[in-house]
């Protein structure tokens, strides 16, 4: 057996979230079913993620980890998964993980985007990726608030009630407020871990800051008393994108030819 | 009456063209519908658009006229368009026409965009706006095959057998081989006209010489002779965008607020 490591793009639109459920489609499901055909085994499979992304949500660079039996024909393990999973996922790359490696506990950070179309009008091409909102926004107050959340603090008032972390401390290293294009903004978070709907509810209190409706005042009390309803909105899942997981090994090493590992561009946007 | 232009944004994969038709969901017929609601009347509209786009082909800058009884409002106008019609579909912008103006006949020139996805797997948020490949593709055929096609030619041989034009001069003013990203190619074509299915049979023909599967010297028999079956393949509908259409008064001014213009930014793509 060895352990392998899956990197994931996906499109969330049409599934429940990344965790495997009974009923429901999600993408843990469809890539665990995948695997199975292609191990032709009913033995129970984990396919086990770095971030269990919410409904709607979508991943660049979502990471994964699997056990195969071998280590040889990895492309053809990633050729076959593609063509066994909707056009609306697709594994960009596998590599033999190292020792010990664990997608979800070995992870150190991640980086989240969030994309707002700041705009009268729904946007025809990016209707399902992007928060639109027309709204005037204060950037120059948005940045303040997003200074405020850099560093480590207690997020408690940042999860939803449905989160059941023991712990609320977390540490953020980066949070930034960028002009992308015309009426396009973006919010990029980079922090070691978060806690569920984290990343949705500071940028949800970024645009309330942003459009007045909350005081910049206010984010100091949300720290103080860890109070969910002192915060901002949630911001719509749709708008959410994984862009990177981090590891101590990154940046990723080639995989070795001689051992099959392919080694697939990461999927960029035109 | 006033003669009044929209600049008209939609993706679409949803729509079987541009062009009204009784049976079929149209961007041309779903718009009337909105205008004769708009206008509360049952008297024939008419929205006339300057490129007839098919089936899945997609539209950053179309643009239309439509006559309307008085030339104020027409803020109110616009939002009422994007309100009746779906999301992937977005009026970007409404404005005055000048005397005489006629969407398709004063046209002086178009450019259309062609992205290709060149990798092995599906772009998971791309499906429907490219072509996607996997072939290795020679560049620079292509670029020489793109620099043989610009200029004044008889494109006969570049049309669907459903084209009913009478003439088949046209002149390509620009054609561009742009690697616009990690594995993403665009073809970008300006023109002063073109005929049914032109652009995709001239990107068909491109990537047909960048795989090798048509000679590049088979170019210039296409030219003499006009024959469709010696030219490459028709690239994929949904691969297409309509960047932009160019009118004698392009770039365009300011509409006047005072008559209520409306300029919205033209929609970008984050």
């Amino acid at each position: 057996m060895v352990r392998i490591r899956l990197h994931i793009a996906y499109r969330g639109t049409a599934y429940h979230g990344w965790q495997i459920q009974p009923e429901d489609r999600t993408v843990e499901g469809e890539l665990t079913r995948a695997v199975k055909t292609v191990l032709a085994t009913d033995a129970p499979v984990k396919v086990q993620g770095a971030s269990r992304t919410d409904a709607g949500v979508h991943a660049l660079g979502q990471v994964a980890h699997v056990d195969h039996e071998s280590p040889r024909r990895l492309w053809d393990f990633v050729r076959a998964l593609n063509a066994l999973t909707d056009d609306d996922i697709c594994v960009t790359r596998a590599e033999l993980a190292g020792e010990g490696f664990h997608a979800r506990h070995s992870a150190r950070g991640k980086i989240y985007r969030y994309r707002i179309w700041n705009h009268r009008f729904n946007h025809p091409f990016l209707g399902d990726r992007v928060w639109q909102m027309g709204s005037r926004l204060d950037l120059g107050l948005m940045r303040q608030a997003a200074a405020r959340m850099v560093g480590t603090h207690d997020f408690g008032g940042f999860r939803t009630a449905g989160c059941d972390s023991p712990t609320t401390v977390r540490e953020m290293r980066r949070i930034e407020v960028i002009e992308a294009g015309p009426s396009m903004l973006e919010v990029e978070v980079e922090g070691t871990a978060f806690l569920k709907h984290m990343v949705r509810i500071m940028v949800g209190t970024l645009v309330d800051i942003g459009t007045g409706r909350m005081a910049l005042e206010r984010l100091d009390e949300v720290f103080e008393t860890g109070e969910r309803r002192l915060a901002g909105q949630t911001a719509p899942a749709c708008g959410l994108t994984l862009e990177r997981v981090f590891y101590p090994d990154y940046p990723w090493e080639d995989p070795q030819p001689e051992l099959g590992g392919a080694y697939l561009s990461e999927v960029g946007e035109g």
